[in-house]
């Protein structure tokens, strides 16, 4: 037998059956970000200055990728997100954009899932909107950061 | 004006014109690995043993979001891949499973994003697969190593 | 800041917190209608005499749309829907087909998107069935009619 | 027999044969508005202000919607869209956001329904981001204004 | 190494590679059967002749999930039909429902799953409308019955 | 007015309303098989004798389908799957692998279309794998075999 909660007594992989949890507020936050040229993130700074497009389409595609993690993530129980949010800063050292998502539900199982896809999906939205300046930009540190609600109770890095 | 191809001469969010683009052969490989503990490692391919469900599902993941990335980045044309490959390997230094994906298309545009997003859904997969383990791992160096066909050439990291 | 619920508040597009709202019963009906050619409408009306495609086919439309609002509204909270009812009526004046839609849950927020995606599915719809002959019809007066439940009460047009 | 070209021989519902039409450049235009009240475009526009938000949600959504066409419609031929752009612009008789969406494929069928399906989303999205403030707001004149490419020839409105 | 052509010569799932193959006309038909009570039967025609919605849902079904066939098999190629058909008759012996599929493309891979995948939606949506009155309906027969175009040639059962 | 619960009292189809129906524990196991040549049947467990991929993909495809049966079954409400298993084992008489699909969820209705969406969908990915081996494979015998939780009780086959 298998310490993978996906895979039942044969080993085969299946959706872990959560019927007996409880439904509670369950919180999670992850993080990541892209690293790219300076020039690069100029580029993107400056193009979002116009209409603020830029930025505003990988916030859209994170929370629209998160709503639907679980059509992604084979193993992934559906969950009816009660919050989510997208936040892109620019971090200097190394040049990058950021990415935090906060994903909120009232559910029986956990939203990590749904932040750190979120997280995915703003970064390689940024990575597809400036990829024709630099196709070297690289998406890292993509991981969770704080975890609320449900059995395991509270998790911070 | 902007740089940034995926801004129209308004400053907005649009899909580019590739109605004049050749339709050619066109590839791409994209990597990226998930960085996590030994313990975690050893039980992911302890339970990959019985029945093998613990990287093909991750490889399956990889496979069917590949086909969907139009749907997640809100910018990308749809195009339909003729060939996707995805492969997971483990590394030591530092402990992580590798993921490297290959896809490849006759079309107008490249498949870059296709093979990063298959790179990012497979990988996020596995976090899925061992979270119950260690919530900490950390998915990395998610990047293009290879892009071939259309005007722009080759590109290679 | 905004008065705009889907900013948060540093301006940027987010998916609204509901998790501290209650989880009663909503209702909501919206209605719309497709102007077309008289002629159109004969020949809608009697391609439906046969087998009852025709509208059948809306209908469905309206029905497999509004379940699926929230992938398609980019700030919209997914919800099971426990009841839809999609009806389409023949007006007279101007030469129309008018599309009404009724939407109830039992949940946190409203549904109203829902009720409202489902009409413009179904009127788009007719449009795609008829354009061959009629390329000229427009829809017109997409709108909530009735509203209830939650916290804000009962809205009626 | 029905002048339906969507009714097939038995009466009933088809996707229509365009296995013998010709991949030609296809191009759509199609338009729509939503009416609401002067206080509520004066806060849409305010929240815009802030980051660009609210007008590049309901554009995305456009995008994304009009990219998915024929998984809405039930009838309606998938195609790769080579270009799509949409644009919103406030008008002031009557007070009104108008949306317009401009489609093009290169392939054996036209682009009025992506182009249309794209003008409803956009205006839904901007119906989602005010409903707090307007419940009456009204989605008004979404037709086709001008289609070219194919044996059908060009159409303007 | 495997026989089988969606396991690459590591032995894992991929999806195969068609680049090479030519884009010819392709067709393929497929067919099955639900078969049930003969008073279910008879229900579900008289529920038909209202307004037909019982069997036009089935047929819709069957169309709709033709087309999004590469989204729920995971190595299948996605591809543009550029016609389908479904038809669903009376069978008396047994007492059943019968689904004929006829799946057309032009394409470089064939389009058989689309056609199987057509039939079995049709069918189980005949089960969801019936299934208050009998839950022992039962799906027999699922087959291909033709396959032209491509290298292999045809293919009659 | 018809005995078919999924026709309103117009004899249109509608979603069911399940608003007043309890939440609570429900199950439902389906099965099906597919029949194939001794041959094809050696190379498919051949072939998964490697790394296992080609039973998992059939599992994951199962599973991925049975998680989005709202999307493809017009009337049948979205529902969050507590719990999936897909079991594939091998039959001699005659001649086939059987698909076995266990679902359950808390909620207002029934999982059993969930439960049949798993098996038809497992099972045709089998013959995915398989189909350049043998294209005369076919499903037989998909059907509900047990029914637990709400009003209607427990159905056993």
């Amino acid at each position: 037998m298998s310490d993978l909660t996906h895979l039942n007594t044969r080993g085969e992989a299946h959706m872990v059956d959560i019927g007996e949890k409880q439904a509670t507020h369950r919180m999670a936050i992850a993080e990541g970000r892209i690293v790219m040229e300076a020039s690069t993130r100029e580029a993107l700074l400056a193009g979002n200055l116009a209409k603020g497009d830029a930025l505003a389409t990988a916030r859209i595609a994170g929370i629209m990728a998160a709503k639907r993690t679980a059509e992604v993530i084979p193993l992934c129980h559906p969950l009816p997100l009660s919050h989510l949010d997208v936040e892109l800063t620019a971090l200097d050292e190394p040049m990058a954009m950021h990415c935090q998502v906060r994903a909120e539900t009232r559910g029986a199982t956990g939203v990590e899932m749904e932040a750190l896809n979120g997280v995915q999906a703003a970064l390689l939205t940024v990575y597809d909107m400036c990829k024709a300046l630099d196709r070297g930009m690289r998406i890292e540190g993509v991981q969770l950061v704080h975890k609320s609600g449900g059995r395991s109770g509270e998790w911070n890095r």
